[in-house]
């Protein structure tokens, strides 16, 4: 059984910008030639996460916004009073979020719902370049 | 190293019914002849996620209680707005909790602790015919 | 494709301790002799989680204060009102952040970002000895 490495390349607004990667998941595991396994995406990054959503304008506004409240934006972190870089609650809505999503794939296909996409969120306080590793087992 | 799919096939009450699947992922471990490996599984659905807890009844009712708490039914989301279907919510947790769970299993058995059960938790807000599915990779 | 199965032993002092386990990680994939893969890491127990984290005092200790406000310790719990052991909150905070991580390695490493580390996180309210299973896949 090989394996198939990918990268995904993305250029992202930060706070909390939220990107639908699924394309690009699809795109890779179609080129890996492979029929069934699992593809594992990862972020090399503290402050951002990956899950899925149905990508629509409410549901991204409300995550967002839910983000926001569990974990304000706004309030003192000890990370920020050490290294006075801000981004304190990037740092703990990347580690609640999780920086890994492993998703079978069958027929050469992900194995998505119909109104689930795979999402990329970057929690950084700033635009940044980041590249996403994407790994695939199968056979 | 070969791969093995299966499925999970649920009946739900949804209103986040959370449910023991531990016993069927067993099954399936053991139907595929492998010894030693990971079993994944994911939930195609954007209202639903995976993960484990003690499943005792104080500990289940201590979770959706967390859910209510964390994530209320009862306040307005962009989600309902646009598409009036009453379950912003039921998306929220599906995407904070997460739909893909990943295991090891050894010897035949997932490696899982004593008090330690998988579950599925349906967030969406009406009864649902659901579908896991369960990629086993191993050897 | 193999796969090769490891441990990591720990002994935490509980309350949330948040343990760095990114060297033992490093050595069990370098240790496995493959080049390209994933690494799953499994907490096989139903109080204590992983995620990565930028792993400083400052970002430590704002992780603990967060699952204190998220989950808090000081208040009642079905599960404790049965079985009075006190954990209640253990059980939440570990099935919010989840017991399974899944990480690629490329030519021998694991693909971690440079200010980003794996933890291990037991939420039980005194100290364990915990055993991780780590199962290592690739080629």
């Amino acid at each position: 059984m090989p394996v198939k490495t990918g990268n995904i390349s993305l250029s992202t607004r930060g706070n909390t910008d939220i990107i639908d990667i699924t394309k690009e998941l699809e795109r890779l595991v179609a080129e890996s030639g492979l029929k069934s396994g699992t593809v594992t995406v990862f972020c090399p990054s503290s402050t951002s996460g990956l899950t899925t959503v149905e990508y629509e304008p409410g549901a991204v506004s409300d995550l967002k916004r839910m983000f926001e409240e569990m974990i304000p934006s706004k309030r003192e972190y000890a990370h920020n009073a050490t290294w006075d870089d801000g981004n304190g609650h990037s740092h703990m809505r990347a580690s609640l979020l999780g920086p890994a999503l492993t998703i079978p794939f069958v027929e050469g296909t992900i194995t998505l719902g119909t109104w689930q996409q795979v999402i990329y969120v970057d929690f950084d306080i700033r635009p940044r370049q980041r590249e996403l590793v994407v790994q695939i087992l199968g056979e």
